[in-house]
């Protein structure tokens, strides 16, 4: 899904790099700083300035901190530019599939609606699986925003792991202990 | 570790079920009410009336949530007093761990730290798995306690779903997509 406005026709400045065309890139200079490169606590700020929560509370620390280590290529800890593009192109997506569950806007969805919208996104997961993950992030059976895009976040993130390491495409994957840990302590 | 008090000689009061002679009943009963069971919010209630926190910040939503899955051995997403009393148990231990590293009582220990409690508690990492674990884990190099009893409840709880498939034991161990996604999504 595209960001608003991102890719616009006839956007742009003449004579300025790409990079700097994108509207994203303001929010993102602005908090980055020299390295260009931002920590958890500042990706916070920065999905808070653009409005990338919409109307739902801002995001927690820890749901940033999930982000940043799900795109996190070179393990860093931090996210460079074009990082954060990738990571505001998946929760535009992530906010339309809440947005059609959450009909009354109450910010929250329901445990059954976690669930349509998890087999929407294309996952494939047993009655049991849905129920672990229901558990995992429902209060009293509502799921808010923040808690979906954390659910989303790991989602993706440990199935990319689990299908890198299931070479034969077999729906089996072997791990190491050391690299079992790895994998899922970091999301 | 023992509870303080729990298990002196001589205490009970003659007549009453073993089970209320526990001190850590009364606070579990006041809030599980009816039907002998509490969820994540009933339960930040009760860690926190219990003192278990101490003098650190009381645990966060998630955090307990956390803990009812490690313990949720009938996978009904409550705890019952036997949990809660193995939990108190963990947590006891775990908060003894966390004050010999906390030396300046400011309430967080540093990655180096998190590092040396980890392998203090007889786990075995690599320099790679340590690394994700205080990436995880840590705010700007520090771990507060709330995070610190996350990552222990978290890193138990996988280390026990692994050897259960490690039937070999040979520190590797196979696993099917959906149970993947169970295991690691439930903590």
């Amino acid at each position: 899904m595209a960001y608003p406005g991102y890719g616009a026709p006839g956007g742009g400045f003449p004579g300025m790099p790409p990079q700097q065309q994108d509207p994203l890139y303001g929010f993102f200079s602005q908090v980055a700083g020299q390295d260009g490169q931002i920590s958890a606590d500042e990706l916070q700020r920065c999905l808070t300035q653009s409005g990338m929560s919409g109307s739902y509370q801002p995001f927690s620390l820890d749901t940033c901190r999930l982000m940043i280590n799900m795109l996190d290529r070179d393990m860093s800890g931090t996210m460079g530019f074009n990082e954060f593009k990738d990571l505001c192109q998946a929760l535009n997506g992530w906010k339309a599939t809440f947005s059609s569950f959450d009909r009354d806007h109450s910010g929250t969805v329901e445990g059954h609606e976690l669930q349509q919208a998890i087999t929407t996104m294309g996952y494939n997961l047993s009655p049991q699986a849905m129920n672990c993950i229901m558990k995992r992030y429902s209060n009293h059976g509502r799921i808010p925003f923040d808690e979906f895009v954390s659910c989303c976040v790991r989602l993706r993130a440990l199935t990319d792991h689990f299908r890198r390491r299931d070479t034969a495409h077999s729906g089996n994957a072997s791990f190491q202990y050391d690299d079992f840990i790895q994998v899922t302590m970091s999301v």
